[in-house]
């Protein structure tokens, strides 16, 4: 079972509020380890491997390993490549095999498990040994075999509260500005956009209107939908996913492309919080302002959730107890035993499951008008968004974060050659 | 020098962090008073004065009232109403006649002072005894008398730590989104968004550009500021203010409102971020995103400043103790002592002063680029945005905010009419 050799410690697409954390408990198990040599991190994942660009993460501090448990976004560097050619595959096990890594721990969603899965295979038919074990990683909430992916809970965490401080700006101005829109991020998925509705304690708390793209809706129903919440509440805060489509499955945001022009007369496709603004305006008649967090919604560790980023921690680890035990080609999975009291248990995944599956938010979690969710959401993610990430401060009152220092390893191999 | 009767205190204006904690200090120093009888709040400011909508905040439970301390935005109330008319003033004084409002404390910018100013010099006028004294509010921090203004720090604070934070994602991802632009309030004054600069500790922490109203600007500079960023670092993180002007005085962002149509093909003036965005992808070459926090950014409580807070609370009392004193006619102001260790001391100003005063950035806090901050900035802004208001969280891992029950008082007068 022994296997002694390096590690490569990666982390993929869109970063989140506490993906560093996994990595972390990744890099710390890894480095507490007597058969893992050396830990190594690939500079923008899978991108930095095939460009063999790897640093030397063991050569860094302790004190900045340890400051990735509350940094967001991703310390290592991400990328959003995506593996086109058995050429760029050879060449990442030809890396591999040129600095001895045994061990690839990958952070990321189904793309990258998708990655790890097929490196994993090929490193196998060629007979060099290696264990590889992803982590799951998405605010989008949509990975298949797993209760829910880390990152999730603290962009939702940070939205629902941002939804209920904006709210209360509505509600104090409702004279002036009587609506407001705010976006989320989730083009296909609206388990983010759901979250928020949880600030909607009570009718007078927005958000009052929340929408996702799995419920298709048309302007003409949210224009309904906002008319009804005016007359009762006086007010309007809607909260709408990125991805919201009619019942064609086109995106809102497309229909009006004919449209809109930017400053240069190209055709621009607006954001849906944007659009909804317009739409609300023109429909509903009254003022309507927008609020797009954009990446500042899936990096604020400010006001992580503290399950969340545990939890984070907790399968970065385990995805190297499960390699130093033998295992190879799993995603750590997270499975509820119980929302109340809320209890998970870790688990695992073939990364060709987690690679061929997607989650999406049950039509139950949503109302039947289709324009908030039920208790049935507010079950599954009110657990998770509990507790606050302690961030340090530094003397301008600002949080303190990491950065590694990076001290590149030498190169092995050929320049790589991008796939034309 | 002792006046026995009712205190009004109401809130005008923009929304901010701690208006609630003035207002609180405010109320708690009047319900303590032997002079003062009731204490009523105003319904969405003057507006709730001339609609004669008051409701008896001595009614409320003291939880509530102490739980304003936290919660973001204007709970009493606020409006845009200005005073346009005689009519207008003259119903304020017979309101407050038929209520016996003795004490009219005021928090909002320099247009609320302007009213109360007017309101006092009328009831001064016939006779009526009050006492009229301003509490200073606005995230803009553009209050004349004033070192600065209760609000502006914690907009600052959390402003720079998205910046800082959304910044890691341009770091993260810059092979694929290399650009971020975020956009900051201040349609006439950089303050806000020059606080973010900040956050720009070392050469690669974000923000890398800074853009302010009171130093004009053009598409091209910006793009040439982009490019040399590009070329030092390998990524763009801009903060940029909402009302960014030309060498000619135009808004950069009526440039473009020949072209853009919205969804029913009306003109639509977008705003700076997705402008720039626009820009920057045209004349620099590179993807770019945008983040617009628009009304959540001057109610983050959560992130709140400690020490806007505790100033916001000591400004509201300074309030009561001077009128209880027999003085009115003033607004509170902070004289800053020293910068390190910061010091401030409270002070007044004559309404009328603030009223026509107007405080803009001053020209040394920003670089003689024009594209970020200066160190005299720095030292000014760093010290408002120490400390974090702790904020209690519910068992939904949100924070809990406390909102008025609003006993009405009966209405003694005729109906309003307003101005046609």
């Amino acid at each position: 079972m022994s296997l002694t050799g390096n590690a490569i410690v990666a982390q993929s697409g869109g970063p989140t509020a506490v993906i560093n954390a996994s990595a972390c408990g990744a890099i710390q198990a890894a480095l507490d380890s007597g058969d893992v040599t050396a830990v190594y991190g690939a500079t923008n994942g899978i991108l930095g491997v095939l460009q063999e660009d790897l640093f030397d993460i063991g050569a860094e501090k302790a004190e900045t390993i340890e400051a990735m448990k509350w940094t967001p976004s991703a310390a290592i560097g991400s990328c959003r490549y995506k593996i086109k050619t058995e050429a760029d595959l050879a060449r990442i096990v030809d890396v591999f095999k040129a600095h001895d890594i045994r061990y690839f721990f990958y952070a990321g969603g189904n793309d990258s498990m998708d990655t790890a899965d097929k490196v994993a295979k090929l490193a196998g038919s060629q007979d060099f040994e290696m264990r590889v074990i992803g982590i799951p990683k998405t605010i989008d909430n949509d990975l298949a075999c797993t209760d829910h992916t880390p990152g999730y809970a603290s962009v939702s965490k940070f939205l629902a509260t941002q939804a209920m401080e904006a709210g209360r700006d509505t509600e104090a101005l409702y004279t002036h500005d009587t609506a407001t829109v705010m976006e989320t991020m989730g083009r296909n998925a609206g388990w983010i956009a759901a979250a928020t509705g949880v600030a909607h304690r009570e009718a007078e708390d927005a958000p009052h209107l929340v929408y996702v793209p799995e419920v298709p809706v048309t302007f003409e129903k949210i224009a309904a939908d906002c008319k009804e919440v005016l007359g009762r509440i006086g007010r309007i805060f809607v909260v709408a996913a990125e991805g919201l489509t009619d019942p064609d499955g086109e995106y809102l945001t497309s229909r009006t492309g004919a449209f809109a022009q930017d400053a240069f007369g190209h055709k621009q496709l607006g954001g849906i919080a944007e659009l909804l603004s317009g739409v609300i305006e023109e429909k509903v008649g009254v003022k309507c302002r927008y609020i797009k967090h954009a990446t500042a919604q899936r990096n604020a560790a400010h006001f992580a959730s503290l399950v969340d980023r545990d939890e984070a921690y907790a399968c970065g680890a385990r995805a190297v107890e499960l390699a130093l035990a033998g295992e190879s080609g799993w995603m750590v999975t997270m499975e509820r035993k119980s929302s109340s009291p809320y209890e998970i248990e870790l688990s695992r995944a073939q990364l060709s499951d987690v690679a061929n599956g997607e989650s999406k938010l049950p039509r139950a979690y949503v109302n039947e008008a289709g324009n908030h969710i039920t208790d049935a959401m507010r079950d599954y993610v009110t657990p998770l968004m509990k507790g606050e990430v302690e961030v340090p401060i530094g003397d301008d009152g600002l949080p303190s974060f990491m950065r590694f220092e990076r001290k590149p390893l030498d190169r092995k191999c050929a320049p790589w050659e991008p796939p034309k």
